[in-house]
Order: C-alpha cells, then sequence, then structure tokens
C-alpha cells in the first residue's frame, strides 16, 4: 500500500525495537525479524541502551549488527537517546563524552545516520521525561553543544566513514520461532532465549570478533560465506531446516549447538525420535532423559578449561561418535555428557547439553573459532572496544571504543595508520592515547 | 446419575488431589473431603511431590493416611509422576530407585494401585513436561525399566502386599469449615491451616506414629477408638460439634488443640463469651485479647523442654484450673499463659496459644502421646521410616524405607522376620541392610 | 444539601482519612483538603497508627496539626483504634498506658474529642477484627479499663484541657495539586511527595517545632503571620501562587524549597524557562539538566554539617546569586550546586536540588529557623515530646509525653507550675519523673 503512494526518490523504511528484558536488550518475539524486512528498502532501528557506568556499546554493536543484517546492507538509527529516557523515576544523563561515543559506535557497526529521540524535551504527556537534544527550556545546554560537536565532525569526515561494509566469517543463527516456542515453554525462570543470543553476542563483542545475524532465510550463497554458526537453543525447526544445517557441517561448516535444539518440529510437536532428533547424528551423541538444574559442577576436559559448572538445565548425553568435553558431576548422573564434540564429514559439531558458566562457555567458543580458523581482527588486543570494515574508497577503517572511566594507551600495531579525527598519523610501536569515552578512528594504509 | 449407567461389575472413584502450597501438599479448601467421598465406591487420590534431595515420604504418606481415611479401606493412586512434571522450567528427574521406593511407600499406606501419569510422554500442548513412563522417543528407558522392575515384583508379592489393613490409636481431627473460614481471615503471611495440618502429621509420620484423619462426620464408634486426636484450629464448629469433643475428654479421650479453636460458630460468626467459647471449661483456661507477633520467647515448664518460642499468633490466656505448661517472656503480658494443660473427666486437654516452634511443639506432642498410653510401632528406632499395617492373610507387615542418600543398617528387633522382597529370613540382632532409596518388606511371625 | 436538613443546633462534619503508605500516613491525593474543609463546621480525622515499639506519636500530631489546619479550629477525632485494628494477620494490641498516652496526645494537638472505633468489636463480616473497647465477649477487660480511667480524668480536667489554641510561627505548605502531578510523573521508587511531608513533620516534631499546614488557598492575613515555610516539592503550581510566595520572601519570609519546585505550571505543563522558572531569582540559581540518583556524597559547606548525601534526585544547579551550600562529589558533575541559599528583598531561601539525608536536612531545617528567629518551646530539651498551646482560661499547657518503653526524669524549667492528672506542683529544678508510656500536664504560671 505504501509502495503505490511512495514517488520515486522516497524510500521504506521502518524502526525496529528491540526486546529489553532485565535492562538487556535482545531480539524480540513479536515480529519476524527477517520476514519483516524483505519489504523494506533500507533497515532502521529504534536504540536505547543503559548509561553511565553501565554503557559498554553490546546494545549499540548488538542492534547494529541485527539491523545491518536485516538487509545486509547499511542502516539507519532513527531513534536514540539523547538526554535521558524513561519515566521521571528513572531519568539517567549521560557523562560528557558519551553521546559523541555512542554516535560513532553506531557508525562502527554500519549505521548510515544517527537521528535522535528528540530536538527538544516536550511540555505535556506520557513522554515529557524522554528528554530531547534540547531541555523544556529550549536553550542550548551540554547535550546540545556535545550533538553540535558530533554533527560538525561528521560533515568533516562523511565521505570516509559513510556506507561501511563488513565481511564477517562467524554469524549468530536464531529462531523467532524457537524464541516464540520457548516463551510457551520456558528454560528456566533465570534463562531465555534472549539471554542466550545476548550471551553469545557480548562474548564475541568482548573478543572483538565481529558477527551478522541470519536465520532459516540465509540464502545459499550466503550461508557458504561463513565459517562458525552460534546456534542459540533451536527448539522448533522442520526437518528441512536441520538437514539444511547438517549439510553445512559436511561441507566443512561449524556449528555451535545449545542444548533443546532439535526438540520439536516447524509446528512444536515434539519429535518422536532419540533426541536431538535430526542434529542425532552430526551432534554425535543423544539423549532421553533431562533435569532442571540451578547450578552444578562440570568435569571438563582438561585441554578446554579445568573447572565450570553446568546451569538451568542438563540433558543426559550418550555420546555415540562424539567426543565428550565435559561430564556432570553427580552421584547418579555421573555417566552422562554434558557436552559433546563431532566431526561430520569436513566439518565440526559442539553441542552444548547445558548452559557452561561464562569462561567455560567463552573458552568452548574460542575453541570453535580457533579451529574454524576464524581471523582475529587488527587491534584486537587492545584494552578497548575494537569495530572494523571497509569505507566507500575502499580503506579499512577501524574505530577503537574506550568504554571505561579510564585514559588507556597502547602501542600502534599497524605500519602506518592516519587517525580520522585528529588527522594524527601513527606509526608502528607509537603510542595511541585515549581519553575517557573517547575513541580513535584509524584509516590503514592499503 | 452415574450410577443410572453403571454395570453391577463397576464402580465409582475419583482422583482427589490435595492442595500444593509453597512445595507442601495439605488439605485443600476446595472440596469437602468426607461429604465428597461418601458418593464414592473406592477412594482415588492424585499423589505429586517433590523429588531428588527433596524426596521424604511425608507427602505420599500423608495423602496415603487421607485417601485411605475417606473410605476407612484401602485406596487407588490414581495418577503419580513418572518422569519429571509440572512445567517446562521445573523438571525434576527422579534419582535411580526413588520411583519404586515411592511405589511401595504407597502400598505401606493402603493403596492398592499405583498408576503412573502418563504411559508415554505427549508430543503437544501444555502437559508435554509431565513426563510419562516413556520419554516422547516412546523407546525403553532407564524410568521404563524400574517401573517394569517394579511391576514384575508386585506380581510376584501382590498377595502378601495388597488389601493393607491399619488401626491406628491417633487422628487428626481436621475442619474443612476452619480451612475454609480462616482462607478468609488468616492466621499469618506465615501460616496457614494447611500448613497447621501438615506440620502436625510431619511430626508424627518422623516419630513413625500412624495416624488416620477424621472430621466431624466420624461415626461415635470410631471416634472412641481413639486414644488421642490433634486438633489444627477449630474455628469455625457448632456448638455441637464442640461439646462431643468435650464429652470424647470427659470419656478419656486426649485432645492437643491448637489456638482459635472454638472461636465461632458453624457460620463464622464470632462468639459472644470468653474464649474459647465451648471448649473453654475443658482447656482450664480462657483469654480476651490476642496479638500477631513473629517470634515471642516462651518461659516453657521443664518437664517438658527447656527453651523454644511462640510464633504467628498469641493469646494472652488466664488459667482456671488449667496448669501452666508455658508463659511468654514479655516486659508487659509475662503473666498470661501461652500453653496450659487441663484434665477433665477421664481425660486431659492440651491447648496451644500460640504455635510452638518445631521442637517444643514435638516435645508437647510425645508429651500427649505417653500420657494417652499410645503404642511405639515395631523398628520405630531404626533409621529408616517405618509403616505397617496387616495383610489379608493377617500377618503383620512391617516397611523399612530408606528415603536418604546414605544406606543404613540396624539389628533386627523381631525375634525371626521374612524379608518379602529377597525370600530372606532375619533373627533377632541379624543385621538388616538397607541401600539409598531402597527398602526392606518384613512379615513378622504371629 | 446536608444543611437543608440540618437542625440549628446541629453541626457538618466529616472524617477525613489520611492516606498510609508502607505504615506511614501522609496527605493524601484523593481529596482537595482545605476546598473540602471549607463545606464543614468542624473539621473531623480518622487516626490510625502503629503501636506497641513503633508508637512513637508523629502520626497522631501530624494528622491533628492538619485537621487543627483545615479550619483553624479545634477538631473532633472520629475514630481512632481502641484495641488491635486491620485483618485478622495484623492485630497488634496496645501496651498498657498506650491508649492513654495516645488520648492525651490527641488533646495536646487540639482535639475536642477522642471517638473509639468501635464500642465493641464485631461478630460478623470484614472488620470482625478492629476490635473494639470491649471484645466479642461483651466483658469488661484491659482495654476497658484503660478507656473507663481516660474517661474519668477527662471528666475531671475537661475545663483545664479543652479548646486548646495554637499560635505557631512555622507552617508546611502543601500541595493536593503537586500530589497528584507527581503520582503521574514519580520522583524515585523509594520516595513520593506523602514521604517528604512526613520526614519534613517528623524532623520539626523531634525538634519539638509546632507547625501548622497551609496551602495556595492561605489567607493573606494569616499568610504573615509565618516567619518559615516549608515547602515540599511544588511540582504544579501557577504563575500567581509561585510570584506571591515570592512576595513572601521578598517581605521578610524564609521559605524551604524543594527540587521540582516551579517545574510545571498549574496544568502540570513544563514551563519553557531555566528551571526553577518563576522561582529562579528568588533561588538565585538555576537548572537545565537533572538525575535519578540511589545515593551520591555530598561537598558541604563546614558551616552546617561536615557530610552528608544526596538522595534519588539531583538537579544540575548553577548558582547565579546564591550562595552554594553544597555541591556534589561526582567524577564528571562535581562543578553543580545541589543545595543553595539565597536572600531576597528581607527574606531568605533554602533550595534543595536533591533529597538530602537526614541528618542534612535537620541540619538545613535549623539554620532556617534560627536565622528566621523562630522561638523554641518551653522544655524542648528535656526527653520526651512537647506539645503546648493556650487554654479557654488562658493559660498556657504544656504536654510532656514519653513515647518509650523507659522511665525518664529531668529538672523543671519554670518558675512553678501545676501538674494537672496529679494536682502536684513543681518548683524550678524539681525533679519531674514520667513512667513509660506515660505523661505529665503542666499548666505555667502566667
Amino acid at each position: 500500500m505504501v509502495r503505490e503512494y511512495a514517488l520515486p526518490e522516497q524510500f521504506v523504511t521502518q524502526n525496529f525495537d528491540l526486546s529489553w528484558r532485565d535492562g538487556s536488550y535482545s531480539i524480540q518475539s513479536n515480529v519476524d525479524h527477517m520476514e519483516a524486512a524483505r519489504h523494506l528498502d533500507i533497515a532502521g532501528v529504534d536504540i536505547y541502551h543503559d548509561t553511565q557506568d553501565e554503557l559498554d556499546g553490546v546494545t549499540i554493536a548488538l542492534a547494529g549488527d541485527l539491523a545491518r543484517s536485516m538487509k545486509q546492507n547499511n542502516y539507519l538509527v532513527i531513534e536514540t537517546q539523547a538526554q535521558s529516557i524513561l519515566t521521571s523515576d528513572k531519568q539517567k544523563l549521560h557523562y560528557p563524552g558519551q553521546l559523541r561515543l555512542q554516535a560513532y559506535s553506531h557508525l562502527a557497526s554500519g549505521a548510515n545516520m544517527v537521528g535522535y529521540w528528540h530536538w527538544h524535551s516536550i511540555h505535556n504527556s506520557y513522554e515529557t521525561y524522554w528528554k530531547g537534544v534540547l531541555s523544556h527550556d529550549m536553550q542550548p545546554n551540554p547535550t546540545y553543544h556535545e550533538v553540535a560537536r558530533i554533527s560538525q565532525e561528521l560533515k568533516r569526515l562523511n565521505d570516509d566513514l559513510i556506507g561501511l561494509k563488513k565481511h564477517n566469517e562467524v554469524a549468530i543463527y536464531f529462531s523467532n520461532e524457537s524464541l516464540s516456542a520457548l516463551e510457551a515453554f520456558p528454560i528456566s525462570s533465570g534463562l531465555d532465549y534472549g539471554d542466550i543470543v545476548r550471551q553469545y553476542y557480548e562474548l564475541l563483542y568482548k573478543q572483538n570478533i565481529p558477527c551478522d545475524f541470519i536465520d532459516h532465510t540465509v540464502s545459499e550463497s550466503q550461508l557458504r560465506k561463513y565459517k562458525a554458526l552460534i546456534v542459540p537453543p533451536l527448539y522448533s525447526a522442520s526437518d528441512e531446516e536441520l538437514k539444511r544445517l547438517n549439510h553445512f557441517v559436511a561441507e566443512g561448516g561449524h556449528i555451535l549447538y545449545s542444548f533443546k535444539s532439535g526438540f520439536t518440529d516447524e509446528n512444536v510437536q515434539v519429535r518422536r525420535d532419540l533426541m536431538p532428533g535430526v542434529l542425532r547424528e552430526v551432534v554425535g551423541a543423544n539423549y532421553q532423559q533431562f533435569n532442571s538444574i540451578e547450578v552444578m559442577p562440570l568435569v571438563v576436559s582438561g585441554e578446554i578449561l579445568p573447572g565450570g559448572s553446568a546451569n538451568h538445565w542438563m540433558e543426559l548425553l550418550t555420546p555415540t561418535n562424539g567426543e565428550v568435553l565435559a561430564t556432570y558431576q553427580h552421584d547418579y548422573w555421573g555417566d552422562y555428557a554434558a557436552i559433546v564434540s563431532n566431526t561430520y564429514g569436513k566439518g565440526e559439531v559442539t553441542y552444548l547439553g547445558t548452559w557452561p558458566s561464562g569462561e567455560l562457555l567463552s573458552s568452548l567458543l574460542m575453541r570453535m573459532m580457533k579451529r574454524a580458523s576464524v581471523k582475529s581482527p587488527d587491534h584486537a588486543g587492545a584494552p578497548v572496544t575494537v569495530r572494523a570494515g571497509t569505507n566507500r574508497k575502499g580503506k579499512n577503517i577501524v574505530y577503537l571504543l574506550n568504554y571505561s572511566n579510564e585514559a588507556v594507551s597502547f602501542p600502534c600495531e599497524d605500519r602506518l595508520v592516519r587517525e580520522l579525527i585528529s588527522g594524527n598519523s601513527y606509526r608502528k610501536g607509537e603510542l595511541l592515547e585515549i581519553a575517557p569515552w573517547d575513541l580513535m578512528i584509524l584509516e590503514q594504509s592499503n
């Protein structure tokens, strides 16, 4: 309908909202992201997030990567916070510099626009305390001055920063169907599908491993580009969907599967098979029984991490071909496997029969990255967040984002780079210094 | 209506459910147990309960004793858990051996059938995670193998175990009317009528004192069989009902009364008398005022237990003929009695003006049992749960149930017994050994 | 309508209820106290409150001062608790003496009647446990005997105690409009308008500084009588209302303003001004931005109190003419003022941009009292609550109320006083001794 009335120079977009649960944004259940995005020309997104000492850039990056993945292209941040948001009792004003750091972080994910909600604070009604760039007094204020600085810098740097492209080797394979099914059949009162997506994403983010988001609508050619997939509980999926993933592994792909994957079909009917159903052979293990838990110690193969615990859910896995990476430390169920790994065709699968504690999960993720030969980004060792891509001029652009209250400094890794905001050049080994909540943008020499 | 269509060989039953509050089953308010049971041929009951380390057999015993009391006869366990029950986030799989221990525990209370909910796990809809004997895969599994073992044993032992009869000297005298009235006029946010029933029952269970459940519909001949009654708050009762209990005491019976007993009549109208109204003379004390409390120390008569506290509710008792067993330790109310005891006719009453802490309550219960000359069961000193009765062959059958993660052993108390499952015989002093979550069934020589 | 049918000797009254939130009574939002009171002949009030160890007299005094302020005259306590109140699970019986202390405390605020809810406890329905002077047994009991003693004493002392008048120099200036607006736009989940009124009142009460309650309907002549006003967040107020308060200061008055005052107009539309809008010049500071906080340390001017914290809400104040009394201790916002003081015309304003911790708030209040030359009451140094006034005989009457479990004694401050209950006389320096939950009433010599 909209297209009937649209002029040729007009385009269709929409501001997607992510779901906010206990202060953490993640995939939401009330819209099928990829299906809805098919009808847009340009993806758009609203990104609201914690601030002050809780500002860590994760939500900006996650929401940005998801928005970029919707059309596999640059996107618009249609709304984001200017001053404080939410109701009058939850007002959190950004620290000086945070708004600017946020704006560049959006660009670093591939945004082509940053729009604030909104120009000036409104004087009546429910959103009175969703504060705009201007306060109710309509006068310049510290936030206004920070926005003015951002605008002037971006005007100058526009051609270097706009249209950033990414070529990622890793994707999070999500499922709106599984998310909805697991709302009806929850995992645990302390862990839901969105938490798992968020925690996987955070672990990648902290390791500076860039990723895309894909789902079952991914094209064959795009799927083939990835070296490794991370699959949150794929609770509801058709036989065809699971077989396609089996094929991805057979052809050399790596997959990290989460518990409950393959349990039900596309109609949320439980499979009449040994679990995990169609995935059984690829996983190299099966199970018939399971148990809700709070925390249970694991006996983990020394190669990985000597320790760690099982959380929320345990499947009593019996390995067939798979290698056992961890077993449960339990009087009666100590013989069952908790985590298995299996080679299948040219590829490999890691299957989590439980939700491992953070360090162990990180260790398992990094084990897969290494075995899948996923490249580390430049400057990944720096005490800052690294986000990178290729700009329209074909140059490699590396954002170094200091999400902390401390100034940081570390040596330049490149032979020669130009820092775009200051215009300064740095040679290998020269010290890069970044103030609290500040950033650098390095243009690498080709 | 059902009877009109029933064939001569058919019978009427019904699966009663107990009320579950914070993981504890007790009497429920939404049905008048005894009145409803009048219309059945055979009592039936659904018994679901905690498992794993929380399995203690109390709910199985309580629900079984109540079901047996409904028709004063053997009953059917129409539903009980096979694998885990409840929603997907609360799955608790029994430990090996627990299912078998449970099945025998049902028989030990007088059950003539144990039916599982259900044969196989269902593949759709709300009860997807009420797991059957089979998982969704429809294959044999550890639970199936345990059920198979139970079936084979019971087939063999059927004639020895079925139709177990009990002849108990103690009854819990409950009141659906008081339960409902105390939902409208609650005792405390931390204690309700069901908690009190449950806590009384647990104390008896831990002392291996068997009991029946009765209410105001009990026949004169049955009432006369009991040496001692335990009465949870009999908040709503007619003058006639209270006078009948007074008469029971006059004739030599013992009663432990709880606070609030006698406060209102059968229409929940408060009596215009010094409290506890019609019970005043039998109790040997009265009160005009009361007070909600959390915890308050008691000064307890040395004969009973040197310590203990008042909880939830305090009545400011003034003794008349009664002996004071405890007073409140309080600056302003230290002269009032908290617990009194009184002989009346040939019998005796203990009245609790407050809810004593656990050890003190147990001590008061055991004091009444001793003064009422209630017999201890055989093997009551063993570190296991003891449940006993007479089978159809007229033999005394004693179940020794090991509700723990530890193996236990203790000497045989009888001159000569036959253990029915193994067929072994034991003489006095020979060691009986029971594995974790296992049991013995002793047939005593007459 | 009522007046059409009223006989000449009849009068119109109404039992106002205060709002109870988490056990603290305060101003309520569902009635405009002053507007409603216009239609009455005599103000009436229901006063229910905590008892036992929580009894401190604050609610009796606050509700009494508010009721007296409604008609600037004596009032009736139409309902107050006899024995325990509330539902069956929240019964709290007063300690011996507390009921009598309460009755005299009502008179000490200017009550001309104390009516109990109710004569006898009712035997049915929801208020079964709102216990009357008599219990359900309709017999004399300790509460009855205490009421009888009160009645006999009051009969004897009637002419000395009835019709007590107050001439206070301080008023709490409240706003039903702001209270309602701040329910829609809350300050914090832990602090609302009623809490602030209550906390201001408590601080005055603990310092024995008597006060009235006024709102925007106060007459010019009455307003002029006050030396100092305490203004809880005056969030919604017309320009006229604010200008009148500015004029009060210009003419020599003192005002303690709370954050958010002046933020919106009488239609809860936010002002398009630097905040606090119309109050800006009087306050001597302004702000554009603010922030929700839990606790933040303050740097406080040594003259006042070396320490204290900001709570719930912080306005980033920039002083113009005002003197800075406190700044925020914060990495980024340490230059902003938290509390300022400003002379304006012949008067002075203290403005709180945040909610100070208790001791600091008390210190700020007392600073204003001193600078406004507010008189301390007689016996204000005694370890008891002091409430005073002038009786119909023109005598000064001082109530010394011992709200504690301890007996207290202290020397007489007056040259010669008569204690009305005992009839004893005391000379300066003679020891006044008061038992726990007891009192003295001193008639001072003119």
